[in-house]
């Protein structure tokens, strides 16, 4: 009889959803992880001969899936979550979100808010982000400690901010922010200029030269609403997606948001190779509109899910934002196959994986991916009797339901514990910063 | 000194919101409940010196409000949660659900789905549900077992069903099912005529003179999706609402969904005292199109809310139900401030029990009314820090933080753990059922 061969760890899952291949759903199956990798997908009663490990966890009536990816977030922004609802949006902005920024934003608060961020994505099964805010190292910081995988992206803006007083010093930020960055696999870096709106074309231009400079992706908030598509007609006599066409800084954006775009555009997307992220929950709240993401996968757009910041979210919760993405577009397109559940699970996994270039790595469970997992339990009330996994995944899980999490092989939520943030700790330091 | 008077429970909540008045957030109060009923609600320090009870609850970091009323249900339906999702709807019906329908329904499986549906209820903070299917008495019998509240209606219509072959017969069984109805404060019961395309005219003068023999209101599917209304045009030659007025049985109305409505059908509602029972998560996914929500309240309109049947939504989840519905009308409307959180959380409580004639008993934190009470711990991650508690309760609560549930003063679910229904057990039947 052969020796079984020695490894790290092994999860015995009733289900497996690797979401690559498309629709499977392994039942019985195991995950084989090796140094932060996955090293093998097989039956359970092969894997517990074939293997070895120093730590085997059992889940039952478990699906593990790959972790999901936030393709659009904020996440200081946890520092303004319900500061402010359903106000018109210059009353929201300059009588709360503004004031409330100037008052609370530090690289210390910025630290304390990313990690009640990271804590709240960890618990719901999010582990990766990509992230558009200021002071980028000080996330950074919270992702290097938490265990999490992020992109930070390096904010560019005209607007002035206790970041920075114009798109100049945003640069110089940025130069500085990259000079001292985390050395770490599970952190990358991105350019992420604000908008077309608060960006001047010589901003948007050096952002680009930085990107090419050090090979980093732009994200950018771009035909968020209407009103930023008559000030740009206004002001620059192009829609914004041209001027940045224009511009030559189209080819591979991620763009947020993409809610009012013409047919023309829509192909515009797919023949520069930009990815959409969509963010539904956000654009409802602000009243944006309906982006037309049904139309974007027809053209064959790369689309991926985010939350938004919780200053317009509320919550970081990938479930019930892949759920809204589902219901959203078939009512949007009034078709009730539009968006089925494998494709919305898509969206909020090897999709967001290709829009921040990192498909190789993350987004699906694939042998040599790495072992970026989560295991849900569908041994509640709400997710029985069970027909289709796949079915639950989008439709009924609730995001409480995840109960571990790995990322890069190292256990960030251990049967609905953080191993890594100390949750009274962190509750207690961000009701002290707005005390 | 004062004796403290002798009652049954007291509830030391971090705040109250009663509902009634609206916006009240009461800190540090107290509940006091005696005989079934709410007693007094007073802050924490003088409850302390005022009462004495059998039994006490500290909930420090938690809202204490009124349970959710879900204004429109088919709880049995559990038994299809999933089966068959992103389909049309004649592909859906006809292959997957009423084969389904035929093969599960019995009034032992109705009474074990009704139970799963209600433990899944009691869980995610849902104390009443206004149903709508057949088999009602197996349904009242797993209300009656588990504790909550509920309004079970008599189906009538002239589709072929296990339960009935036609409207003559569904006559006859709403009959039987009424003479041996339960005699329980916390059952009523409805006449639940499908909708109009499902009734022909003398089945629902009939259903109207039921109603009025028996004192019983009347809850249908009305203006749901827009073929409802080509049919009723073709067959009827009157918009389907209009055909219900000239047969006199408008009036107090309890109407699911109407979204496809006019603004003189709006007037009619409010002439009519109709009240309007909103599915948003069921609208999107059928692809029904968006209820005018904003419009009937402006126009006086009594709007409540409900999930739907589990076929359509596919949870029993109020607190995301709530959620959808109030980033929804602001999209609808593009108006941020539509629906504010208040308004939503009226919808989801006194709203509910206004449509149901039961609002001298629920829907409020009010001294008189049935002790139907949750509480939910916001101390968790998404739900931090706390600037406004009525904003988290619809933007940022998960159902799964609801602790305690009460009805009619009895405890069905303590810390998360259901008093009167066995989830294990109850698990283990439905998965048996559908094996």
């Amino acid at each position: 009889m052969q020796k079984a061969a020695p490894i790290d760890t092994l999860i015995h899952a009733r289900w497996i959803v690797p979401i690559v291949p498309r629709n499977a759903v392994l039942d019985h199956h195991t995950i084989a992880l090796y140094e932060g990798k996955i090293l093998d997908i097989l039956p359970t009663d092969l894997a517990k001969k074939k293997y070895q490990a120093k730590h085997t966890f059992n889940r039952p009536s478990h699906v593990v899936m790959p972790g999901l990816i936030n393709a659009h977030a904020h996440t200081p922004t946890t520092l303004l979550r319900g500061i402010a609802d359903d106000l018109p949006l210059m009353e929201w902005l300059n009588k709360h979100v503004f004031p409330a920024e100037a008052k609370l934003l530090s690289p210390k608060n910025v630290y304390t808010a990313s990690t009640l961020a990271i804590a709240e994505m960890i618990r719901s099964g999010t582990t990766y982000f990509n992230d558009h805010y200021f002071y980028s190292n000080d996330t950074a910081h919270a992702v290097l400690d938490s265990g999490i995988r992020a992109t930070i992206g390096f904010w560019v803006g005209d607007a002035p901010t206790g970041w920075a007083k114009d798109g100049d010093q945003c640069l110089v930020r940025a130069q500085e922010e990259y000079d001292t960055r985390y050395q770490d696999e599970r952190i990358t870096y991105a350019m992420a200029p604000h908008s077309p709106y608060l960006c001047e074309d010589n901003h948007l231009l050096a952002t680009l030269e930085f990107s090419k400079k050090y090979n980093l992706p732009i994200h950018i908030h771009l035909h968020e609403t209407k009103d930023e598509i008559n000030l740009g007609l206004k002001k620059f006599e192009k829609r914004p997606i041209m001027r940045l066409n224009a511009l030559g800084i189209l080819d591979h954006l991620i763009a947020a948001h993409m809610v009012h775009m013409t047919p023309d555009e829509i192909q515009l997307c797919k023949e520069k190779n930009i990815s959409v992220i969509h963010c539904p929950q956000s654009n409802l709240k602000l009243a944006d509109g309906f982006a037309p993401i049904n139309a974007f996968l027809n053209a064959g757009v790369t689309v991926a899910l985010g939350t938004d910041g919780t200053a317009s979210n509320n919550d970081l919760d990938m479930f019930s934002e892949l759920r809204t993405a589902s219901l959203l577009a078939k009512a949007v397109t009034e078709d009730p196959t539009a968006c089925d559940a494998m494709t919305t699970l898509e969206m909020a996994t090897i999709n967001g994986a290709k829009a921040i270039g990192l498909d190789h790595k993350i987004g699906s469970l694939e042998i040599g991916k790495s072992a970026d997992i989560i295991t849900i339990d569908f041994d509640h009330l709400n997710t029985q009797p069970i027909y289709h996994p796949i079915s639950h995944l989008v439709y009924a899980v609730n995001a409480m339901q995840v109960t571990d999490v790995f990322v890069a092989g190292k256990q960030l939520l251990n049967q609905g514990e953080l191993t890594t943030i100390n949750k009274e700790k962190i509750i207690h330091e961000m009701a002290a910063i707005i005390a």
